[in-house]
């Protein structure tokens, strides 16, 4: 079921910081910071060959990253992102196979404008797995 | 100079488990188990179609992601993999741009037969970062 890994979230303190070091000592492509205010987040896009790093920083007073980042002061990797071709397939084979969506079940719109679940860290080895239908 | 995203590690506390759920709940393609004796871990690998997921289970009794897996005991994210084409001059860039290289700073053989090197967590958003010659 699960396609492609669309990207790999970083949550970071400082959003400058963290770019120019994906940058400069990296050597990677990144793209300016775009602010979602909708999803609560300011992102730096780091284009590799083949899928993203997104670095995440905190925008907004109810930010979903907040609280990661106050047991996680340094940053860490918050979440994993699969593609699915379908979003609402995908939803009932994880709820046949006893896996925990997080929320109300159903997908939202998330920051590339493409539905979206996330499952529960502790029925996904201690991961947050975001789904998007590609 | 980071290329691909060569593979996200995810240290898990059952590998039998692990597997399990990338194979039936997430619908991925998942290997057998491969020892990696010399690397103190066994290895089960996700192959998505554009990079792959290794599920790491500690073997034997000095065990890399032994530690981690005491402090994160539901299994987390362990590192990412970013593919270069020298270590060597990835390595001395690292240095010049200040970022701590783990170890004595030579190139080790990694879990793939090629050389590798892991970067502090802390010069790098608090994630480690392994580089590998690709």
């Amino acid at each position: 079921m699960i396609g492609r890994l669309n990207h790999v979230a970083i949550a970071v303190p400082d959003l400058a910081q963290a770019a120019s070091l994906y940058r400069d000592t990296l050597g990677a492509k990144v793209s300016d910071p775009v602010p979602q205010p909708k999803h609560g987040v300011t992102v730096v896009f780091v284009e590799l060959p083949n899928t993203k790093i997104e670095l995440l920083h905190p925008l907004g007073e109810a930010s979903p990253i907040a609280g990661y980042l106050e047991r996680n002061p340094s940053g860490g990797i918050h979440h994993v992102c699969y593609e699915v071709d379908d979003i609402l397939a995908a939803r009932d084979q994880m709820k046949a196979k006893g896996a925990r969506v997080l929320g109300d079940g159903n997908p939202k719109i998330g920051a590339h404008n493409k539905p979206v679940l996330f499952l529960h860290p502790k029925d996904f080895l201690g991961t947050l797995v975001e789904l998007e239908q590609a």
